[in-house]
């Protein structure tokens, strides 16, 4: 192997297991060429409206593409190769044969090169983000781009590192009192077969490029089933994939990009098929149970969840307030890891100047949003625009008839006159209202619930999270004991907590290489980026002896 | 902890590593006190016709046993606590609470304690496996004394390793360019809840040990709910464990025995229940596909397969025969890595004085057969008695209407006149016979099947494999062309291979800390003793950061 391509993976492996800062592509646009934002934009344009090129073709039929941009509201035009659900799979059995039986280093060879293929494209695909999920141009950027590409590396160097645990051969010995018992074992990591990789239609590359990558590496062959309406960011990420199998001379249906539309969708299809064994999946609960329920199948989702604040004291009022109006209103609330309910005493919050009642943190948080949305130089960039219309009408529909303390608005967007934009809706509740607050409300939908005391908001979140599940849970608290608690009994529920984030941290951010994402442990999925099991149940240790 | 404690493991890691042969507990009797077999045989005889002493007992609800010995062919008389499934859970939650508290070096000194205090115990617990499984006594010691222990030393060194992979706490540090952004984060191995380990009949200890400790090293609290005829060996091992928790200061239910009986099993009720999340099981596979099918619940299976041998050329035909012989015959065919399907072609195999016709071969390992079990120094110690009824009448009933190459008889046994024996039947058949072969016998029946070649045995081997699951592969061969042909077809359906096994080399011994027990690719189980996934599945990391 490429001496620098295995130095790669032991710098990042190295960064996982001691868990501190590391990124081996910068986040900022800036790092890139200068005129990237440009050639980016320019890359992105012509793709518009027309049949994408780039990925294989063998055995398509037709053409198919039914993307709208949120920011344009208008179609994208662009066309992809249809395939069968059963042409997909022979594509895939095909190539596998060849791609189990090469070697991990060159498979980590051409995987890290994808990821530098992909790298030259980042502008590019943070425009086809921005105008497929609705992201801003910043989140779309670093998204899809920078953090897409840590999050594969992460995966290919836990792979890398759990692929050699174990010796390839060894001569065993065992003395057996008069004479040496000697055999000769091999240990080999056989794929299980074909991977099944289900997108999301927020975050296409992010959320898809773990489990692929995962799958590949260790020898498995992949089909990536985008959203229908996310496609264009991963279409461009997999034709650099089957650019670079192709240059190692192998085939490019190691990883098939099948692109369906909602009205014949392929998911079921390619997921029920016996030669599928591998599913990752980011989505809705529903499906994902379904998936889940699958036999016979070595699942990894990632669903829905609800995300809890618990405001006990603070210390400055406004940098609290702030950090949830940003968490709260960032990509308009379409992250998985956003906040949804903020539990706050009846009786109030202690700060440095004294109690704060709960009706002052109510307008205090929706204030904050408000100059947030407001502000011209942040408003539209940090919320985007929302990527569906089902998005749009739950936030009408939970607006209505119900006490708002921040009622949602459109984001003025300058760039964009007819962007689909929604800020936070703040919605004040009592607490024994669960009708209301205890359900998932995707999209920028927020409840400042008013609990009995800190205690009761606890016992609210934990029982949320374990019954709903939960990503993220962010904790304002000066109080050491009660922060242990709210620690012990929310990680009792597999969920991780984030304490008195203010400033440039926020709870909506998992930083690859250090934070697990989604502990796997609640029903919002049952898998997580990237301890070593998100490795090695792709494959199986087979041992052989021979005297 | 104890540096002792930790210096073991670290060894036992390092052996699992290299996968070098290791072992914590000789498996030689005689390494033992020069009593032990006297003193064992009286401990064992002690506990006959007793309530059973050294197990908890809060709770319980009188007494039950129903235990056979297949050599006196009487009931032991040996009585359990029993407890109702609610009282075990119930126990089982309360001792969980300190437990998943306690620290992973107290929580490793505790376990290896115990198993030092078990080892102290290997004559008696050998007495006790022969008089409930049925295997000879030298099977008896080895398997459910050393050979357990150092299966359970080895799930320690794996899980110390992989919970201590990350660290505890860390400083994480971001240059946001103007500033730092600083994040203190911690990490934690939070446990799943409550395991449960189903037990078999014929490998009381063996096949329990490993699930056990990796789900109480992990944090887990344990309730064995062992096979009501093989309950006395882990009964002993159980109450070492407890008597080494309340040493500790801790509650003896972090590990409970839940005894059964035929008539009222609680495995379902226990399964089934929501606090239950961990399961491991051994048995048979219409439970074993129920037990994975259970939602919710983490499972780990070890359930039946059809082990093959294929035999395509040999060098030393007496060798061959005595080996496979050998391995049919041991402990009357019970094990679950012993062959049951022989592959031969109708054609012959080559040997060094030519070729050597199908029906040679299979009078040749009649033979063989019949002079181990007709060896009055062997016989009944290699092949000890039949576990239970169903096994014999499995037997008779394959034997009828068949052409038998060798007909089952019953085993010479001095020491226990009245003991259920049974040789190995040999039955030669046509591969197109696939309702007589193509499913487990279990117990000591043979096929000899007459394929058309060495190709078509290896496809027959195969795919059953694939469909009927298989733990263990011995194949024949000078040919290196067609040994690499069946090691990657057999490794496809996840499948080890043992190559031209002589001598004290067995197809059936599965050495700790070297070879994986069951890969868990195929039918015959979906775990295998011991990846690192078989820990880090019992666990789920989570991570908090504060500012």
């Amino acid at each position: 192997m490429n001496p620098t391509i295995k130095e790669r993976l032991q710098l990042a492996y190295a960064a996982q297991e001691s868990r501190l800062f590391y990124s081996a592509w910068p986040e900022s646009p800036r790092a890139y060429a200068e005129d990237g934002m440009q050639s980016g934009l320019l890359a992105f344009q012509s793709l518009l409206t027309q049949n994408f090129v780039g990925l294989q073709t063998h055995g398509s039929e037709g053409w198919i593409g039914e993307e709208i941009s949120p920011y344009f509201m208008t179609g994208l035009g662009i066309k992809y190769p249809a395939f069968s659900p059963n042409t997909l799979i022979q594509n895939a059995e095909l190539a596998q044969k060849i791609w189990s039986s090469t070697s991990i280093d060159l498979r980590a060879t051409i995987l890290i090169n994808a990821l530098d293929s992909v790298a030259n494209r980042f502008f590019e695909i943070a425009y086809a983000t921005m105008h497929t999920t609705g992201q801003g141009f910043m989140m779309g950027f670093q998204a899809s781009g920078p953090h897409a590409n840590d999050r594969a590396l992460e995966v290919l160097a836990m792979a890398y590192k759990e692929l050699t645990r174990f010796p390839s051969d060894i001569n065993w010995v065992k003395n057996m009192g008069k004479f040496d018992l000697a055999l000769q074992k091999n240990y080999k990591a056989i794929p299980k077969g074909v991977a099944l990789v289900i997108g999301c239609s927020t975050f296409p590359t992010w959320n898809t490029l773990p489990g692929l990558f995962g799958s590949l590496m260790t020898g498995n062959v992949g089909i990536v089933k985008p959203h229908p309406k996310s496609v264009l960011p991963i279409a461009i990420v997999v034709a650099e994939m089957q650019k670079a199998l192709v240059a190692a001379g192998l085939p490019a249906s190691v990883v098939q990009l099948g692109v369906d539309t909602l009205a014949n969708p392929i998911a079921k299809e390619l997921a029920e098929h016996n030669a599928v064994k591998l599913i990752d999946y980011t989505g809705g609960s529903a499906f994902g149970e379904y998936i889940e329920s699958l036999p016979g199948k070595t699942v990894f989702t990632e669903k829905a969840g609800v995300n809890s604040v618990i405001i006990e004291s603070i210390s400055d009022a406004a940098a609290v307030f702030s950090n949830i109006a940003f968490s709260a209103s960032l990509y308009s609330g379409q992250l998985c890891t956003a906040p949804q309910n903020i539990f706050v005493p009846a009786t109030g919050i202690q700060t440095p100047d004294g109690n704060m009642s709960y009706d002052t943190v109510v307008s205090g948080i929706a204030n904050a949003i408000q100059n947030l949305v407001e502000n011209p130089k942040m408003g539209s960039g940090v919320l985007g625009a929302i990527q569906n219309d089902a998005t749009d009408k739950r936030i009408k529909d939970v607006s209505l008839g119900r006490r708002l303390a921040l009622q949602s608005m459109p984001v003025p967007n300058l760039e964009f006159a007819d962007a689909r934009t929604a800020s936070p809706v703040v919605i004040a509740v009592e607490a024994d209202d669960v009708t209301t607050w205890r359900h998932e409300h995707f999209g920028p939908i927020l409840f400042v619930i008013k609990t009995l005391d800190a205690s009761h908001s606890l016992s609210l979140a934990s029982e949320s999270a374990q019954s709903l599940g939960a990503i993220t849970c962010l904790c304002y608290s000066n109080d050491v004991a009660y922060m242990n608690q709210v620690e012990s009994t929310m990680n009792k529920v597999f969920t991780p907590v984030s304490f008195n984030f203010t400033g440039a941290a926020f709870v909506t951010q998992h930083a690859a290489f250090s934070d697990f994402h989604v502990t796997g442990g609640n029903p919002s999925g049952n898998a997580t980026f990237t301890d070593a099991q998100f490795i090695n149940r792709r494959f199986v240790w087979v041992g052989n002896r021979k005297m």
